[in-house]
């Protein structure tokens, strides 16, 4: 069964007042890019002290210094970290390092790779086992969704671990569910509705009844 | 002549030693991406009030969700903030109407483009005057210096302003020098000698005495 991310990318005060509504429907808890940037490690302790049952990812998004960035954020309590398909291989490969050393977990995230599927092959030759189609952002409005990306890697690499984010919304769980990601990150739709927890239950049934069906 | 800009990728109290003794010979203060994850804005902040007269330089690779992202830098006090040359021109428009908003600078990080002669023409168009042509730290044993791409980049866009960064130290002045790069980012070299005001002393002399041969 899918697992649900939540991803912060608001304030501290923000983020942990949406966690104390859906903490209970969410599995694994993102620390957002923009939350990192405004807190460093901090956001990190603070949700790993107040939700140590719950897996914690931290979004740096790795470009650099693969080694050094990862042991920084497992040292600070996550249990995941991000690094970018666009990186080099060295740069993998140090975060890979870093996480072996600490037991903790790389996702790539695949966010502007120009070919998934071939930097797929690298990714997993160089021994990643987990990555994130990721639709940036600011191309949500022009790019639409990597639906067709996550089956055709869903088909190539059974084995591969396989997050989808980028404007996930109650909506299009029909779409994504019968592609089998292993994880699905929502950031706005739980933490900008009107009531978080509301929302995340909603997903959390969702992919739920989906396991069930 | 040239600016140094020195990079601060340790801790913070490490960084704010290092300054103390270096602070007279540095043009720009860049907090580097380590710096960020371990500290987020408050290493901006804290640097800003201790040398209120530095340029300060948020080192956030950026690569989603540029306004936002430039915003929170820009936000905490620095004057110039990074984003990725890899990331979408959506991305790059963001954080340049970011710091078009607050009166602040982007520099793009050419990190791992594949062909930065052709990407500064496209940044160039996008509004981009700063760019940064950057050795991975991860890359710096096996692709050697990106001299040659500072001289086309030079003599290809004679406006741009260009920085040039990764492994960079005093033995290697005199081949970059020549090349007119207005920014010369310097980090271990300084931050990790065993005088770290001595060799910033030594690298802010080699540069302006090349200015005045």
């Amino acid at each position: 069964m899918a697992k649900l991310q939540l991803a912060l990318d608001g304030d501290l005060s923000d983020g942990l007042a949406v966690l104390e509504q859906a903490h209970t429907y969410v599995d694994i808890v993102e620390i957002g890019t923009p939350l990192v940037f405004r807190e460093g490690m901090r956001a990190v302790r603070v949700v790993r002290a107040a939700y140590p049952g719950l897996r914690l990812l931290a979004d740096l998004k790795i470009m650099d210094a693969g080694e050094a960035e990862a042991d920084i954020a497992f040292g600070a309590g996550a249990d995941i970290v991000t690094a970018l398909g666009l990186s080099g291989d060295e740069t993998i490969q140090g975060a890979l390092a870093s996480g072996e050393k600490r037991a903790g977990q790389v996702m790539i995230d695949m966010i502007g790779v120009a070919d998934p599927l071939q930097r797929a092959a690298e990714l997993t030759e160089l021994g990643c086992d987990l990555l994130c189609l990721h639709t940036a952002h600011d191309q949500q409005a022009k790019r639409g969704s990597p639906w067709r990306q996550l089956a055709q890697l869903r088909e190539a690499y059974p084995a591969l671990s396989l997050a989808i984010a980028g404007g996930i919304s109650l909506e299009v769980l029909p779409q994504i569910l019968p592609l089998h990601p292993q994880i699905i990150v929502v950031g706005s739709a739980i933490t900008a509705a009107a009531d978080p927890g509301f929302a995340a239950r909603l997903i959390h049934e969702g992919i739920r009844q989906y396991g069930d069906a």
